[in-house]
């Protein structure tokens, strides 16, 4: 066994990934390899509590290998993460050399409880899931955050009426506070997403093939077997299967899509924030924008940045993720399966850091409401043309209002040319033509978005 | 206007993609038109229902445009698709020359409650929606009927002992029976997801910028605003949303994810099928298999190759979902929005074929008896290596173990030598090393299958 | 066989996809049927050039089949696309069905000259390639033309000072014109790679299992077999194999990845028109925007929104044509061969769609040079920090810089700051301030990048 | 500045990724950050050469920052990459922080001459191409070895007949050496792939907006700003960019589709060792299979599956790469270029890994002769049935072969149902049920591709 020092040469600290910087410890290798011992610690434990294992022996598991709790794991192991990669390869997993040193560290009368019955995959499965499970709940733990910062955040510019923009130009007016709440719809169901995924992350139990037959031989009784998933799953806080899912692999399709999801939508808000700060444009600023290593005025949306360099990655990660499961032949596939586990734990790492950046990033947001004014501004009254065209259309038919609108976008003073139409004579022009009189529902829904969550569609019927 | 026949040049009718020829009517260009249509009549039928727009209009405009009901929608409208596919590239999508072409089709004292107060994206979100939804009810009903075929597959081979394989070796036995069961899970679950993510597809009302300005000044009243969505989604068959989702995409991720967790699971079951139809192998052979235009003797797992196809291509899709998603912008993205509607198209004409060939594969799959006893017999035993060693360790010690199965893999007899042991006098060595007595839950677990369902997992606590 | 009309409700005229529609005749399913009749064709005129088959029933054969020329192929042989695509089925592939219908469409005595020896994937592939060249040159065609359109464009903005802008921020002054010069750069290399690719596409001719053993025996020769292959890709207006590929897929793959690259460019055009054609930005308009269904006033950058489309969706279908390389096993894979067709003509489809509505963007596209202007005077000269940095730093060290940028970025006015430092006075402070005096090589590299090319890069050494 | 200890909490060594294990050195974090100090050596050596920077200040900074020569750049640079990850978060980039460690590390009189006039992707761009250009000479290398150890194996099974398969099921003969020279032909174009990309690497040297405006204003002449790329290509031993590349990102797309085909062709091999291994099969056997930790006579193709992990995930991965391409947006786009940063490494990293495992896994190929032979022998014949049909149809008819195939695919005894034909008593039936002489031009193509290369393919013409 080469030393517990990882080798300096071949470690990723994050260097090239700065959205997952500081945010990744909960899938860390160590993490991993934490989350492997504690299943191999689970399944002596479960058999402790159907009364299989001798209490004296799951005690002594437990204590040379760490244990500490179901919610915590195992910790303290004294296995290496980078000696247990290299030791991994021959075998395809880092499992089979695994319990070999975990069989050197618990007393030699108790070895025969480590990994008893189970094949690598109930192990790596039941971990990754463990640690899946931990990092989707601080993953949901910042969209939950999140969501509230942008709860404020739309409140507070409930009544900013801004330029809404549809292929890229100025198309009728919005608020700032719909433009939130509307990030908030994305971000609330995102979030519903990750919980209800990681609420039923399973535990993995099947044996070699699927069969859980070596548990039954163990137990002497198929009864026995199949009630070993349940105290084994309780251990890892993990849901009990309702049967092996070793070649049906829901549990990572259905939580690597929700992470994706959460993703599109900090990618959204991204996207917007970056588009709204740009120079020309002004309206939003990151609170602590980013410098540059040349140009000393500039101060760059780095958050947005980092978070759509991430929402850009996630979906082709997530697409791996369903040709593994497509590809799940046989009772465990030759190379579906593998591709399965640094895709999901990248997708975690990016859902990790992107979530925490979105989170501080809209804590700090800035609006500019002179800039946004401006804005608005912009065409010269023509972001109400939509309103103009309904209210004028019945009076001097459509022609004359085309003929109006092209007139105003050539340059035309727009209030004085709809004041020198007769047929308009009791119009309230300055009204017409005002854009906070024109925003329909905005505050209704912004405000509807706010309060608290009622289901986000109804059935019909 | 160009003239009503497509252009013999440029149709598509499937030469490059069998798996979907004949099953995908319900998304053909000609049925989005239908649905665009519908969309816009039952905007006109939205404020009938308010008792804005007059009855009589109403029944004029449903009356010209082909209106039948709710769940079948509008046809024999006489729009040309090929015509309007032409007249939608100057503005981006079909709907802006839909809408003077159907004002055209309707008396014209009825043609202002067209389009009234519309947005394009009003239209070909809820008519997509719509198709979809169609789409996906029939995506729902293939896996439905592919999971009663599934059961009495399942049930049928419950007891047929076979082979196990993990990473494409021999491991232990299982039953064909337990593979169709894990098969059948996969299915139900992806069906589950289909059906909840169709029954969730909104209408889409938000006027051009979300706000619904367009119609609060068409319809003088706010709340009436509000209240046209309901009628709006009713005529349409679809959940009435809780706000407009212009860029907050979740309906088409949602479902696509659904759709490729559907080509999933078929995907794996087609994997398995054209594996084990392996020549060498022969213990599966679909029902009728294709024919090969130099090879005469061949019969080919046709309907697995095609499925395997479509399985190959729908995560890439789904990615491009998600992308769209995230880079869903402003209040309606500068290509994002249109990357999504040939793709999602695309996922539901795979689904569709793919599903439909899953379930007649599996109507008409044959299990070779003589070649699953075969394979399983081809380790001479060693396939229940597993329980030999969990039986053997504790009476003669792991080295004597690994020493006498290093042997018999060699070609010794496995029998015979398991007789020779000294310790093993007391144990019945034929049913040891019978396949059929090492199965573990696999039939109470093809049991749990087959029977009504309950949840797939539960939840701890 | 069902009537050659195709199925009103099946097929697919691009109604959700604008950016391909008019663009894709050559890569129709009409196209692809006359390529695998051509392939046909080209067979029996190969056996024909080497003397094996007599003149007379190669000329029969042309005739009957509507043969035209190598780079036309075959026309009017009078067989339904739909018919076949339908009839394609049950084989997994239109081939099978299609030998039999072409043996009805030649003479009696002639007919043991068709499909002679050949495998269906032989024609399929050959045909693939055949399309593939012909719509590849097409996309060449539109590169070159792209080519020619940007370097005059990149000529005529020589010297328009305009912002650069990074992570969104103005950063530094560059020219109009060099931005098209790198958007050249993109377009002829992409132009260079799709040229090469569509050069090296070769002809498939390899018998059932890659051996020819098939064309050996029925030429009596091995040597007659090997030469078979360059009169038949003579035919076809395509390289002559090496050996035959059927499952080593570069040509797909090269392809594909030149493709997407030509996408890429054209994206890349495209995401820099859609932003510089904002409203707030305004330095770049459409020569023809897009009209709106519901807003007047609105000039879209339809030809961007499409082509960015297209851009966001091609990786993904490139992706899938890798995946059918690495999963091409055996001698012809159970799937992945079938994925690649339609995810080759889609990327086909979208190739020509996008490269043609780029140049006929980059054609009509119009600089608004009092936007430019106005644009780069936004930072009140702070747009050249960098080089006041350059040259104040030596002078007055950098705290002081810093200071003196912070202070008119709080809104000071810069030129006044600088005149206010006594070091200074020696400077020409308002050249110093002029963006048009710090713009490096922008002239020299836009003036190389236009005139005529030469290598892309040199080598080192 | 933090500590220079990786925390150890986060940091991968790859225990997910066995495939990679130990063949990554030089793309890991501490190689990326020596590259980008070289990067900045480099450009001071560039000032050098000119004679702009003088001589001494070149020394102290090479002394300083651990400069060896081009090939190896700097090492022993002091800087921690943890802390440096940590540090670059808030810019969004490793290189802002790094400028300021590294003036610290050299004296106080040369500081000046650190990034002289550069901007972040100056540096970042060419350190990755500096690594790129490092591991894909590896990937090369690897290649290379596996094109030789290739062209071993298929001389010596040159002759070794066996079962082509298509679709799954046995076509024709074939020859083990002709399936190895088509993996050659495979691996052989995509080193030249690989081999031309990696060639092409240019450096990057545009300063903040491509238009090297601060390298005219340090340099004070254009024509020494044109002239400093060279310089600093060549201590990078990269290319010399024709013209700045920043939001061009051929050399990033083009390396990363060259990565991705090298990992198809090696998945490709890998996907026909998985199924020749399986137990039924059992043609071909890897030297060294790996264990199981639950089932102790397995031997697993576990370099086949570690390959067919990595070739799974690799096209989704080159799809991000073209995707950040085509939203290269303004002169540095908003998270695009953020994107490809960890997925080119992870690209490196799979290619590294899974062609070193593919060489070894060739290296130690087994061939089974007595396996080859039982399948290939498994149809009773009918695996020549396409010859069989060639020569007997111009005999008896069509109708009469077919009865006869089928008679022999229902249990009949080919060779006596051929010899019962009356017509067919010339014929040396021996022989023409002979697989191995019905091998066509498996030798001669076999021979061609293990000589030495000539062209792949030859232009029409």
């Amino acid at each position: 066994m080469p030393s517990e020092t990882p080798p300096g040469d071949a470690f990723d600290v994050g260097l090239l990934s700065p959205v997952t910087v500081g945010r990744d410890e909960v899938v860390s290798d160590a993490a991993i390899l934490d989350a492997l011992v504690t299943a191999e610690v689970a399944l002596a434990r479960a058999y402790g509590s159907l009364g299989i294992a001798p209490a004296g022996a799951v005690d002594a598991i437990e204590e040379s290998l760490g244990w500490i709790n179901p919610l915590e794991g195992c910790r303290g192991h004294g296995v290496s993460p980078s000696a247990l990669a290299a030791a991994g390869v021959d075998g395809g997993n880092p499992v089979i050399p695994l319990v070999g040193l975990l069989k050197q560290r618990v007393p030699a009368d108790v070895r025969e409880w480590i990994h008893r019955g189970a094949t690598s995959q109930d192990i790596l499965d039941s971990a990754l899931m463990t640690v899946a499970r931990r990092a989707a709940a601080r993953v949901d733990g910042n969209l939950r955050e999140l969501e509230s910062a942008l709860r404020g955040f739309a409140k507070d510019a409930r009544d900013t009426v801004a330029a809404a923009r549809t292929l890229t130009q100025h198309a009728v007016p919005t608020t700032v506070g719909l433009r939130a709440a509307n990030w908030l719809h994305g971000i609330r169901r995102a979030a519903d997403r990750v919980e209800a995924a990681s609420a039923a992350l399973p535990a993995q139990l099947g044996g070699a093939g699927g069969t859980l037959a070596s548990f039954v031989e163990l137990t002497g009784s198929p009864d026995a077997a199949r009630r070993l998933a349940a105290p084994f799953a309780a251990s890892l806080e993990l849901s009990v299967p309702a049967a092996p899912w070793h070649t049906d692999r829901w549990p990572v399709t259905e939580l690597g899509d929700a992470l994706v999801r959460a993703l599109d939508a900090v990618g959204k808000i991204a996207a917007d924030v970056a588009t709204l700060s740009r120079t020309e444009i002004g309206e939003l600023a990151e609170g602590s924008g980013g410098g540059s290593s040349a140009m000393p005025q500039k101060s760059n949306p780095v958050a947005s940045v980092l978070i759509r360099s991430a929402a850009l990655r996630a979906p082709q990660l997530g697409a791996t993720l369903h040709l593994a499961a497509a590809l799940a032949g046989d009772e465990r596939p030759d190379g579906a399966w593998h591709a399965e586990w640094p895709t999901l734990r990248e997708l975690l790492r990016l859902a990790l850091g992107a979530t925490a950046h979105a989170t501080a990033l809209v804590e700090g947001l800035k609006v500019d409401g002179d800039a946004v004014a401006r804005n608005l501004a912009l065409t010269r009254g023509l972001i109400v043309s939509e309103r103009l065209s309904i209210v004028l259309t019945p009076i001097v038919g459509r022609e004359r209002v085309s003929a109006l609108i092209a007139e105003a976008s050539a340059g035309g003073d727009l209030a004085a040319l709809v004041r020198a139409l007769p047929e308009a004579a009791d119009l309230d022009v300055a009204a017409l033509l005002d854009p906070a009189q024109y925003t329909g529902l905005a505050g209704v829904l912004t405000d509807e978005a706010v309060t608290e969550r009622g289901p986000e569609t109804e059935q019909p019927g």
